[in-house]
């Protein structure tokens, strides 16, 4: 089965990739961009078709590889 | 108002990143994950409500900046 894991930065935690994607925004004059957050995603294809069982595995990937939990929030998304 | 950029990589095209993450669950003993590719997430905040401009907008952004359209594919999700 395939899932999807979204990584974003926490509130609170500065995140200059983005704040330079702004910047690069208006310096190519696309105005009306307020703000802008960079994150990762990931399309994950899995050998199980059991969701509990997906999501413990994903929830592990996470906490292990995939993010950062100090300074990041995951989310888990089966498709 | 609030919007949803994906940016992946497109099928067919070579991912390293997705293949290092695939090895490196792998050596951590995370079992049962057959493919991983890796993309960018962007959370816009935009200064419009009008879902149409906000399309218009993010459509220009991601053809100028977020994707690398020969390779890449974008998604927009307004939220």
């Amino acid at each position: 089965m395939k899932a999807r894991v979204t990584v974003t930065l926490k509130n609170g935690v500065l995140d200059p990739q983005g704040k330079a994607i702004e910047g690069a925004l208006r310096s190519l004059g696309v105005e009306g961009v307020d703000s802008v957050r960079q994150g990762k995603m990931f399309e994950v294809e899995l050998a199980t078709s059991d969701p509990e069982r997906a999501k413990t595995l994903l929830k592990e990937a996470c906490e292990r590889l995939l993010a950062n939990t100090v300074v990041e929030n995951y989310s888990i998304e089966l498709l």
